[in-house]
């Protein structure tokens, strides 16, 4: 952890250095990537019997490739009841949600009597990524699912590495809970390749979302452009924003539910008040020690967190927006102020109760975000990652007549005399 | 040219064929780009001096970097007087258009009391690449610019390169009518790397569109996710669905805007009259002997075109949607029945008075479209490219205490502790 100070007469070589900072794994995993997706591109299932076989340790041929959704079912009705009223409340928030994300289409006339617009439509298929192990969170197949469901897409395929053959009986739940009822036992680069390309029993779709392990992440960059994909993920990381009348015990709590996800999160503190750092630093010290995630997040706080301490919380506003965080809590009493001033974070938590860990799980927006100071460009998963917009445009022989001329003009200055003909005919033109 | 007849036996596999048929080139620049990209990151200026003397052929230290906006304006008022008239108007059209997608921010507060919504914000700057020599399109200038500008984006950074220090007039002409004020003389690989990472007098952008060659179009699909990118572009396609009422010489001439492009495009023609079929084709011979484009688009057309006759034009619908065109022609007297039935398409150009060509200049929609059957997923440039999405959230404690057990009970769950402690710790709960 580093503690800054605005005032000091290094800071700006400091913080420079906290922004620039790559957190993000040099692993070159490229070359294998390209070789496994060349093999299920050519020899089809066979290759992903081989690769599940020796990479998951299970041999799906016995198992069958496919998961069925009474077990998901099974898996939901055996869930805890709380734990089951928990997965409810949370899908029914993100559709919620979502649900405002829809977009309206256009269709108008104009003043030259040109009818213009644009129609959105669902893609036809797409394809989810569901890690295995560790990071197999539900919470996020539920943040990918229930956006495409909104937009309407008919077929939803999920894909989910069983390392031995073992499913997750809580990612089966909430497979469940989304509708998701086309499961496949498959991971890995292998799975994102059968998804772009179709392989086995597993048919193409037209977009890829979902988390993933470098392999994963690596996968979806190639096969960018012969599908859609979400933004391609690096570590998470959280800014709080806090005066000195928050408890120092909800800020290091707030800090550390970001640290404990992996050891290259990062977690930033920024506040008005010099003793109010020092209680938040103390009050880490001291959860470090009784957290079950505390070794994780011990190496993440100490590589990775900051501690800036700024001459008033408004002058900590263009410091934000260098970072471009993908969480940004605001825990004051009155938050608009602050919030008006930021350009670049991916999600806001406004006001002292509003614990970043509510988004990840219930509120409604999608905890799927830009991380990498790709805020400045980018934008959390939505129901748009599964639509495309169609242009339209339709003449009549007034309108070509008014714009028709300007086209041949143009269409001639570039070279381009077909385009000036196929007006130039229609206008009777001599051309 | 293949000639199809949907109800021969051999029609699914030769169609089959035509949509799998791949027209983009294979050749591998990826190593020398990440070459390219590698020496501007380090080297900076250097890197772009030496590049710009070799592949340019002139010393940008003799020139300067700069092209200076009075040489647009100057370049603009030279301008044969028809051609400025149908600038100024492809402008403000294609402005007119794009001020509709401008996005809408939400801000609610649901039945549980807690604040949701989204803001949408511009990026802070963008980067244009606009191509020297043959493609140097100043329609396609005004297609990125305007909808960047209509975002709100404050600064618009162009780069070109000038071959042996040669500018093109037209394309800064049309720099001054998007009000381009800051243009580099540089081109290639080395200019996306010099907008992305920033070297030299060139400081870094968030996002870069913009058409290019092989080398261009490999550097922003490595650089993406450290800047935001339009989609890669593929060689360019038009479908024409055309009853036998149409004057065959304006189809022909249709067909051909698109084949003039480039010797990869492609050209179809679906329509239900082998009568009307022979006259179209009959007329493409005949265009293509009096065009000035007629090398290039003979070779496209004799390797890439296609007409296909159907039973009805309703059937051709569905082989439509698996072609996913970026260019969709309905060449009939009532259109919208058709265009109901279309799912993927890049843009629609309704009706026998609307021939594609309109829409690359002044129609106002934007030209730059997903090619290579990626309207399945992808849409054309819109303002939405310069834009991303905040997501908010603020809850008070009241609609904590509602929201808060379900996300311990998950979070808990997924066995992030942290994560739980954040908000158990607000709602007094001892964990």
């Amino acid at each position: 952890m580093i503690r800054l100070d605005a005032t000091s007469a290094d800071f700006a070589d400091r913080f420079a250095d906290l922004v620039d900072a790559r957190r993000e794994s040099a692993t070159d995993v490229a070359q294998g990537v390209a070789t496994i997706i060349g093999r299920v591109r050519t020899e089809g299932e066979e290759a992903l019997i081989e690769l599940t076989r020796r990479l998951d340790r299970f041999d799906p041929v016995e198992t069958g490739w496919a998961i069925d959704p009474a077990d998901c079912e099974a898996a939901y009705n055996a869930l805890e009841p709380g734990l089951r009223t928990a997965l409810d409340l949370a899908a029914s928030r993100i559709r919620a949600y979502h649900e405002r994300q829809r977009p309206t289409d256009t269709d108008y006339r104009d003043e030259a009597g040109v009818r213009l617009g644009a129609r959105w439509r669902p893609v036809d298929a797409a394809g989810l990524y569901v890690p295995g192990g560790r990071a197999a969170y539900p919470s996020s197949l539920l943040m990918n699912a229930i956006p495409a469901r909104v937009a309407g897409v008919e077929r939803l395929a999920m894909v989910t590495p069983t390392p031995d053959g073992q499913v997750n009986h809580l990612v089966l739940a909430a497979a469940h809970v989304a509708g998701i009822t086309e499961i496949w036992r498959v991971g890995g680069a292998q799975a994102i390749a059968a998804l772009a390309h179709g392989a086995g029993p597993i048919a193409p779709v037209d977009v890829v979302t979902g988390p993933g392990n470098a392999w994963v992440a690596e996968a979806k960059r190639q096969l960018y452009g012969v599908v859609g994909i979400d933004m391609v993920a690096g570590p998470s990381e959280i800014v709080v924003v806090a005066d000195a009348r928050n408890d120092p015990q909800w800020i290091a709590a707030d800090l550390l539910s970001q640290a404990e996800h992996d050891t290259v999160t990062q977690s930033i503190l920024f506040t008005d008040d010099a003793g109010f750092a020092d209680a938040v630093t103390s009050a880490v010290e001291e959860q470090l020690g009784t957290l079950a995630t505390g070794a994780v997040a011990r190496t993440a706080w100490d590589a990775n967190g900051a501690v800036i301490v700024v001459p008033s919380l408004a002058q900590a506003m263009p410091l934000v927006d260098r970072l471009a965080p993908e969480h940004l809590q605001l825990a004051v009493d009155e938050p608009q102020d602050l919030f008006d001033q930021v350009r670049h974070a991916g999600s806001v938590f406004l006001g002292r109760h509003t614990p970043e860990a509510i988004g990840d799980y219930v509120a409604g927006p999608n905890h799927v975000l830009p991380t990498g100071r790709r805020a400045r460009f980018a934008s959390g998963l939505s129901v748009l990652d599964f639509m495309k917009r169609t242009s339209f445009l339709g003449l009549d022989e007034t309108a070509l007549a008014e714009l028709g001329p300007a086209t041949v003009a143009l269409a001639e200055a570039e070279g381009l005399p077909a385009h000036a003909r196929s007006v130039a005919l229609r206008l009777r033109l001599n051309r």
